[in-house]
């Protein structure tokens, strides 16, 4: 390992041992640094280059800080600029590096550092960094092409409906951008943000953000179920990466689905769902077990014994009526309802402090990848929404609202929009 | 281990078993899901009971859920019921087990389950539960006795003054009650914090509350120095459990200090800081380690080359000017300073999204504990506070602010309060 191969916690030792030689403010322009792009198996490195964004079916991560970008500057080569480089910063944070030639504080003492510092010396936490295009990038509110880039938007990046009993807060909704930061150490997604943002001032701002602290989902077998702020195991019958097939089907934009630069790509949607938590907490176990569909303590669904038993949506108790209710939430978001149609979700909890009435601000950051939303999300939320659908529906409260085209990986020496711009 | 003996981990791997019997909405008031009170090495959980509440000292865990509580009941009666209920509530959820007798899913199926449940399977986190008492919960606003205990109310616990720059929203400051939550899990934290509101409920309302996903200081030798949001490292001074003599002398209430239920309390100062991020990542590296007297890369005093090495205030560079700068943060809240005043600090970085312009709402949600605030906090912050103090100031913003007399540990039987309502 040479010295032009550190990764930030390999410096902080370094640093920590006195070194004095190396960042406190004298190496101007020296590599500060950086990590061996294959990974560091001791620091968790997910890596940044592939057919697909890392970030979609990785192995769920335990945190999330999710950001909504308003694209400011009306130029395109300013646009294609900064995704440059934020390409090349997000790159250097998932190998576990600092931003810039810099870094936290080996750049010139005269000028800001290029690295706002906060991750330095913490491993890379599994980061992965995963962008997408909104509706808006493309055609602005009187339709105009914003960046020459119309043409190239995809039919399926169709704004979605308003649903029944939505009540979407504008200021929690929609983006040019989206940047979705996952890792294991919530100070990693953060400074990845941040460091984003930062590189973005002047042509695009943070319209909205969200920080998750749990996720709600597994994406791989290897990982066991977690529980939303429901008590209850989610996402149980995932889609997860060892089931190539129903990625290739679900997920996966194929090439021939739309325009040449989204295949190998997804759509995602993303829905800030609130949790009416106080009513929740005030239900019996049985009425919360009929709403969910499912046990509460192992997660299997009602009238079976274990978590991962197949739901049986025809099975009949005594009495005649269905063990699992008309109107439960696995029953009515169940692909047999909805035509087959399945969902990659990759969720979050959060809790944002308390509203003016002194109840919890917290709930479920609804992230949800696929191939083509009009046939996945859109038809399984127009089975869940409004009163004469999902039970749940009396529990919670969808305030925020996303849809973004996530372009497919990048190639080594590529940007994120390449393909899109590239091809316009 | 006996049935009436089992952790959150330990039920869960029952359950995912398919220990059907137990759990599933069909076992009527069975105790579900105890652990033994000595603790499981396994599932990290620190003691409950001591001669001093878990949570000041404890080594700083990663993730914090700190909530103010306004009291709505004017029953003394009622108050105490609830202090003697979130005591148990708070020691079966630090050795890792639900609250209540039915637990997540072993109650009676007509009746909400006692304990909300998304921490069912998850180990105790090193999760700690501390408590404290604020001015308005001795005297209301017109100086009226709430509850019968004005008389006990310590001088210690004077109203904190104005300090120049302050910002305080009062919507996220003051309370009658607090509990800080910290846990090695953010999942663990939020649901103490939401269980204690539950109980509360018809009794005291969450006023305001903080989530911190990052601790920014070490109580322990044992532990490494945290960087916080501005990039540098924090709380390398900082007070540590292995100095029992500088506990006593600046941590510890001791008896005679005041009235007599606080002896082996601690006073708590809480304070929303802002960071004006974008600011501050557009400042040179000189004049961001200026600002805080300490280098970026090693933490290191200017002019220092360790982390460790002593700060020399009085060293000046070949100029003939201080090395440290008169205004520099290191220098302003030293110990030398201030009379000797130090703090037990324990804070966490926050993000709380964005605010209306687009700038991160992102800081240091410091909390410190201390024998005299009067004496302590109130002293440095005196230094520290307004244009002519801290150099820091220009790129933070106190905005929340409370403080609470946190009483001694609580016996084995005892509960939080009793020697405050025991006395009066």
């Amino acid at each position: 390992m040479t010295p032009g191969h550190l990764s930030r916690r390999s410096l902080l030792g370094l640093l920590g041992g006195g070194a004095a030689a190396v960042g406190v403010g004298g190496v101007g322009g020296a590599a500060v640094a950086r990590a061996t792009e294959t990974g560091d198996d001791d620091s968790g490195t997910v890596a940044f280059h592939g057919e697909h964004q890392a970030g979609i079916t990785t192995p769920a991560q335990d945190r999330l800080h999710f950001a909504a970008f308003d694209v400011t500057t009306t130029s395109r080569d300013e646009l294609v600029a900064m995704l440059k480089e934020w390409t090349a910063a997000a790159e250097a944070m998932c190998a576990g590096r600092d931003v810039g030639e810099g870094g936290t504080a080996g750049g010139p003492a005269q000028a800001p550092p290029s690295d706002t510092g906060e991750a330095f010396g913490l491993p890379a936490a599994k980061l992965t960094i995963t962008v997408g295009f909104g509706p808006s990038l493309f055609t602005d509110a009187h339709g105009k092409d914003r960046f020459g880039i119309a043409a190239q938007r995809p039919a399926a990046l169709a704004d979605l409906p308003a649903f029944p009993g939505d009540a979407l807060d504008p200021e929690r909704s929609g983006g040019d951008l989206c940047v979705q930061a996952c890792a294991d150490d919530p100070q990693v997604a953060v400074h990845a943000i941040r460091n984003l943002a930062r590189i973005a001032r002047g042509k695009a701002n943070v319209r909205w953000s969200q920080l998750g602290f749990g996720r709600t989902s597994t994406t791989s077998t290897s990982q066991s179920t977690p529980r939303n702020l429901m008590g209850f195991k989610d996402g149980t019958n995932n889609l997860k990466l060892e089931d190539a097939g129903a990625l290739a089907k679900s997920v996966w934009v194929a090439p021939g689905d739309g325009p040449d630069w989204m295949a190998g790509g997804s759509y995602l949607v993303a829905r800030r769902i609130r949790m009416l938590i106080e009513p929740w907490d005030s239900t019996p176990l049985a009425e919360q077990e009929r709403v969910i569909g499912r046990t509460k303590g192992t997660g299997a669904p009602i009238g079976r014994e274990k978590e991962f038993d197949a739901l049986d949506l025809e099975a009949t108790g005594p009495d005649g009526s269905p063990l699992v209710d008309e109107k439960a939430h696995v029953r009515l978001a169940h692909p047999s309802t909805n035509g087959g149609a399945e969902l990659l979700r990759r969720g979050y909890s959060f809790t944002d402090g308390t509203d003016g009435l002194g109840r919890l601000d917290a709930g479920l950051f609804f992230l949800a990848y696929q191939r083509d939303p009009r046939a996945q999300f859109v038809r399984i939320q127009t089975s869940l929404a409004g009163r004469h659908g999902d039970a749940l529906n009396e529990y919670i409260q969808h305030n925020g609202s996303g849809l973004f085209a996530c372009p497919p990986g990048v190639r080594p020496g590529g940007w994120w929009g390449e393909g899109l711009f590239a091809t316009t």
